[in-house]
């Protein structure tokens, strides 16, 4: 298989092992690379290096980031009395892209499977409770509508209510601009269930 | 848009400038490449740049290698009275992959396209014909069947016909599997004008 030498193989290999790049696009990427200009692979080379050793988990939210404190939690604006629980750092970054939620993130980090030995111990629930014991007025739960999702959204809300802080789940329905005719029925009971009166 | 800190930011920018590499794939990367262990993240750097450092083009087919002479070139088993014209050095790699051609190869690192303004010159062809003045039975053209790998494989057996060598082109037709009726029209003429007698 080493028709192209083995340094190209080697880059080939190493770029086929992440997530989502198979073999095709490996190839491709790993062309595309020799024949960028050198001080331009010499960056892509030092931001992987660079990302990977300085980061770390934001010593409030958990999220992940190269400060102690991450951008959103040291930001002034940002209002500290509401906290959105979310399982992954990307998907902070995915409401963080609406433009439009004021409050602050906590990112479990996870979520609870019992399926893959996943338990509560396991995602960042100590922190978020640590957190609570200061002044918030809402917790909105926004892990994923998967079973896992589900699971630590019921368990977290049982965990938080004695507490007599107000908990929340973000809603579950019909995707905007989605065709009915193609949504599982799970999610057209939810949506029913979710209904609001006009 | 720096809510993961700058240099997770940094890394996202850098991936998603890769060929095929949206924002989201760019995102989900940089968050594995970050949870990898950092032996891992800094032997993908190393080959980033250690392929970039040491790729060329063969001094005898063109393709790109980290060698002087590829791995093909230089292998007493192939038959170098064969030589197969390809246009990139990833054509060169889907060939090997069936296992079953013993030639050589020539890679010319593009196609005449006059409407990007690449000409004959601009391709590795006065190499090719180099290459042709020793012991050379058959030129087999596998450039790609579009606008340009024809009007190249066109160009190239004008060229090379009156050394009197011979000159073959791939055929073009329905792929194995192929269901025909979804099958473009000008890939149906071509495999009924290239029928074979059974």
């Amino acid at each position: 298989m080493d028709y192209y030498g083995s340094e190209v193989t080697k880059l080939i290999e190493q770029l086929s092992s992440l997530p989502g790049i198979g073999g095709k696009t490996a190839q491709r990427l790993a062309f595309h690379i020799v024949s960028m200009p050198e001080e331009r692979v010499q960056q892509l080379a030092d931001s992987i290096v660079g990302a990977r050793k300085h980061i770390c988990y934001c010593k409030v939210c958990c999220t992940m980031t190269d400060r102690e404190v991450c951008p959103i939690c040291s930001d002034p604006k940002r209002d500290r009395r509401t906290i959105m629980v979310v399982e992954t750092s990307r998907d902070l970054g995915a409401y963080e892209k609406t433009g439009k939620y004021e409050g602050v993130y906590h990112v479990l980090q996870g979520a609870i499977s019992p399926l893959l030995g996943i338990g509560p111990g396991d995602i960042r629930l100590k922190e978020l409770m640590t957190r609570l014991e200061g002044d918030v007025d809402e917790v909105i739960i926004a892990t994923n509508s998967s079973l896992e999702g589900e699971t630590t959204a019921m368990y977290i809300s049982r965990l938080i209510k004695p507490t007599g802080i107000k908990v929340s789940r973000i809603a579950s329905g019909v995707p905007v601009g989605g065709d009915l005719e193609y949504i599982d029925e799970v999610t057209l009971l939810r949506a029913l269930e979710g209904r609001t009166q006009l």
